[in-house]
């Protein structure tokens, strides 16, 4: 690579190649479904920020919470309860239906949104389970609406350099991954959702956080799971109704390409995603954490890239928006999540069996 | 730790903590078994600028080469075949041997040094088969010397750092690890013992290279394998008699930790190995080419150590002597390398038949 192609390399490492709309286009005008911290510190103000989207519609289990968080923001003409939402109230009010909610929680919404034939934004992973996935796929695919599951690792500027470096066969054919995401949820206290399987699916840390790992790699390798094995475990009392407190598992997907992952809720932040190639490897670190950072060893040589830095979930829903306002079918579909819940319930079942099980 | 302690511990980095012997002990006389490129290149040189050791023979299946050898080295007193030194001759002349053959060739020369009455520091992995590995241990305790598995991780003061951190709790308690140790011996050619499984027992890449995460992953957790599961395949012709040109596995140790790794001998050079624990981590990279980095990161904050490079064969080489002169037992006897060998064999056997297995 020329000195000049580097400095443009990097000019434009944050570069929007995704986006189709001028940036007149819009608004997209957005149901906030579930109103925990995520959708008001993250998601919102992410809405506010963006480029074709913003909030008119909030609606929560909680008349009080959905008029509360409505009367906080200027821009939301609406609070609305589930019932009221499911009942196509302020149905005019709205183009799409961004879902932020316990996972077993997200198939009504999506059923609802589908119904009112509104564009749908649903958080991974998509359900508690396989099953009530593929009902997701088929509630989108009978409702005319654009669909999407929200992986934010697909509009984050590292992960799409990672992905153009491979595809470009940079570091030569891809040959193993390796990929973490943990955290502690324990100072959070044991009443959470994501420890309770009714609410979670199969479990917590896979479900929560090994998720990213596995999309990532499938994204930047665009290649499918084809075989998972793994091993996990629970000790600390909180997460005694989950198998995962920690979870160590290797996905292969097409041409024999290993991404060996861990994932925990109860351990020191830590995420990055490595591809080791033929000739190079890439790491992404940190990967999954809300800021990415890029370095490309080949040879003895390195280059470590991150433009400026983006708010990962107004890219998101940018791309989400410019999708719908340009009426083509984003990357991240439900049929393309629900390759992630079979590869998430593999995993599940292979920890309990002990041995490889197929995608 | 106060601004006067990392100084303190920086200006120690690698201090040899396990010295015993003053400077002016020793020598420890050597026979060098095998005459390949890792002994000639590698661990002579290493003999030569140490604190306690010097080569006194050399011994090769070729009586030509070994008279070679010597004759390139003005302190080498002879050259030796492998039959003469199993028939005993010039033993007066050595006190230790190190055994530098295929792994399937260690057996015998273990055997005739045991016979001997010297020391022996027999490289890694022990033995082709945890079989013959069982032999090895025998033989070492019916002779009366010192002996060690050739774990030069074990004196590479990242590592010995990453070991105390880990023992102090700096990191809370591990959670789980990433280890990986790649590189491309096609370059080479076909004609490899560490392709023949004749030579090199269950396959190559993770019996030359993933015992490196392995051990050393033991070796800092303190910890002994419990279980293992793994994927591997092989794909290139010159990899058509072994199993593994490319490998993941995972190995949980005691308390559950799991360590998460890759090996491949047909991939671009890579090596790290990354614990993370409950309340930060710990990254050694590069770890297993011969230069090794520690960071260690804990809440927001990072800092990065390596000492004064140190020559991790010269090391080796001292460590050994010195428990030999001091007259104590190092931590790599041939029953902790049987360990690993009993692993090795357990990844093989799990990747053939896709279920987990007990070491």
């Amino acid at each position: 690579m020329e000195p000049g192609s580097i400095r443009s390399y990097l000019d434009s490492f944050s570069y929007r190649d995704w986006q189709e709309s001028d940036e007149d286009a819009g608004p997209v005008r957005f149901a906030m479904v579930g109103l925990g911290w995520w959708t008001r510190d993250e998601a919102m103000p992410a809405v506010d920020r963006s480029t074709f989207c913003e909030t008119t519609v909030v609606v929560s289990g909680s008349a009080e919470k959905a008029e509360e968080v409505a009367a906080e923001h200027e821009i939301v003409e609406a609070g609305l309860t589930y019932d009221e939402f499911r009942a196509g109230e302020r149905r005019d009010a709205y183009d799409a239906v961004y879902i932020c909610t316990p996972n077993a929680k997200h198939l009504e919404h999506v059923e609802a949104a589908a119904n009112h034939e509104k564009a749908v934004l649903c958080e991974k992973p998509m359900e508690a389970t396989v099953e009530r996935a593929e009902e997701i796929v088929d509630a989108c695919e009978d409702g005319a609406a654009t669909a999407m599951i929200a992986y934010r690792m697909h509009t984050e500027p590292a992960v799409r350099r990672a992905r153009e470096l491979v595809r470009a066969g940079v570091i030569g054919e891809p040959v193993h991954v390796h990929g973490d995401m943990s955290q502690s949820i324990v100072d959070w206290g044991a009443d959470q959702w994501r420890l309770d399987p009714e609410l979670a699916g199969y479990g917590t840390s896979v479900m929560d956080l090994g998720i990213y790992s596995i999309n990532t790699a499938r994204f930047v390798l665009d290649r499918d799971p084809t075989t998972v094995q793994s091993m996990m475990h629970s000790d600390h009392e909180f997460f005694s109704e989950v198998p995962d407190e920690v979870a160590a598992f290797t996905v292969a997907f097409e041409d024999g390409v290993y991404a060996t992952c861990t994932a925990s809720q109860n351990a020191a932040q830590d995420s990055h995603l490595r591809i080791t190639g033929s000739e190079g490897t890439i790491l992404i670190e940190p990967a999954f954490h809300g800021e990415s950072r890029l370095e490309l060893a080949v040879d003895d040589a390195s280059v470590a890239g991150d433009g400026p830095e983006v708010d990962q979930m107004e890219e998101e829903f940018d791309y989400f928006a410019d999708c719908v306002l340009s009426g083509r079918e984003p990357e991240g579909t439900p049929a393309h999540g629900l390759v992630d819940m079979r590869t998430l319930a593999a995993i599940y079942e292979s920890a309990d069996s002990g041995e490889r099980v197929e995608v």
